[in-house]
């Protein structure tokens, strides 16, 4: 088995927020990060593939065609984007780093022509980090 | 003369809006930095004081001092926060990268105990930079 | 499963020293790390926690609350203090980075609101990293 | 059990090439990482060793040791050196980041005086980073 | 004035070679960067435009732009190519870290839309670094 | 002019302490960087030379070069030492950052064999830079 992992970097805007709680509630368990005008992020984000070599090409995935499906189906979606409202995939869950990494992990799970996606990590700061390597 | 460098971060949302233009023009110009739902970033800021050595401390000025400065001055104001609705001191301006830190150094320039205030750098993700010195 | 970290730093002296050698057998072992006016390293510590998500936060643990166990627990013990003479948890081991990760391990297990400690990272310099898991 | 990582860095010119294939296949393959003309990588190398900590020098292995074990077994023969036709533990595989931190896994695994080769983690760009734990 | 930077990374082959030199001279100057085989870096260049700011935009120059002038007559030419046979503005210059950095300047000078070129930086690797300002 | 910088680190131990105040004064100036039991930190140094290209060589200063006179001027007299007991050129000083950098450059400024000492940089922590340029 050997790992490959892609990094990329997106910027967007979030606040956590769960409807079903008041205002008052919501700031008392979020705090500042759930500030109703927004705050952001530079997220970087490390997709994991597990695999075995391919002997032909010395490759368990190809690092380009991973790069491109994570542009197609991630990048597309959050980069300068707001994860409330406009990223289809955050719809209905809190984007906490934990929720984006989790999301991230799912969209890309089916999309591999090789290997096997074996972990989402997601930095939301340089202090903050999150790993989801599925259930 | 020494150069003393505070390193510092923080969160906040934006958008690229000129509101004598058109959101026409604004995509135009700005593209998605000009996204009407908003995007984020960690920006880095860098606050560089330059002085003559104090013989008694061997400091410019206490960096502790200076932390302190950059987070009542600063931080309180951005961190967390959207700059084009929440903070004083940019109002009026466009939230560039360019435009943060000229208002960053505006904002310290009086309120340093020690030294002068040399320069303000800002990074706005790892690949771009902006730096003010003053006119 | 999600794996939640936080990352933070420190400053402190130590040396590394077997009271139970000589000083010769000290400075064969462990060469200029045992010098005896002591040196000292920025280290980086990253607590990993792994846990369920809560539905509700969508959080593992709340990442501003495992940055106040940590300061309470650890950086109020080992920033800008000499591990071997002021660090209760250091007592009766060499200062190894080793020994460093698993005491701060065993500080933390059982001070978490939620989730499990998973590890603890331990970066002594840019270039020399361990890693605890508990036993 | 303890993880513990020296981290190392060399350059190396290399290029991806299947000798079973024509010019135009590799191209294909390969892309711009297949130029005749070789190119190049400050490739980055982490080297984990697990086991358990030795009482008397609290050292799973002694880093200085696994540094010149790393320098002599493999830096030797992959610093500032074409890894396509200089480095004989690379004959016979396309040197990709995969095969390379694959081949350097093997040539490290019984040069350790203590604990157990755990991975090989090789960066050969910031964004592109392979993984080898055996098989 | 502001002061503008953006940052590309490239990786190319490379040898320093001096062809009125014997070969055993070149080896005695240049050591192991001069062998024959070739070997390669990661290359960090940091391309810094001083300027006014443009009321309308906020901007000195638009970082899409010069990211797209770096791309167009700099990346195309030295991204996974060897600087010595390859790289057009290279030729008839030994290509040491200073004349890296000295080519990509007169190369850019005259491209901008805005604004002056102040410098370029270049990073061989994470600790050899050079600048040039023009003169 | 090309500037040249070449990075090293180094780890030590330092107090910041001014004999001629009590400890309760330099408690009060310093606080925790006071502590009689010393901390430590890993700096990074930035040696920076200015000079015109050899024409012959393409290079301001060869780096080999400069790396071996830090290391035989600086690094043996700091790395895994005190900076306040041990190291000659920090003798009657306090080792602030500041005075480490001025140090540094007067060690350096007449053991250069080509180009002119530009400036020493040097990180205390990832926060804490401090820059000479001489006077």
């Amino acid at each position: 088995m050997v790992y490959v992992t892609r990094r990329e970097t997106f910027s967007a805007a979030h606040r956590l927020f769960n409807p079903s709680y008041s205002d008052e509630q919501n700031l008392q368990i979020f705090g500042k990060c759930s500030n109703p005008e927004w705050h952001g992020h530079n997220y970087v984000v490390e997709v994991t593939v597990a695999g075995e070599l391919d002997k032909k090409t010395g490759f368990v995935i190809d690092l380009k065609i991973l790069k491109n499906i994570i542009k197609e189906y991630i990048l597309e979606k959050v980069d300068h984007k707001n994860l409330n409202t406009e990223t289809d995939f955050m719809k209905d869950v809190i984007p906490t780093a934990e929720n984006i990494a989790k999301a991230v992990y799912y969209e890309l799970k089916d999309k591999l022509p090789s290997g096997k996606l074996f972990s989402v990590r997601l930095f939301e700061t340089e202090n903050n980090i999150v790993e989801f390597r599925g259930e």
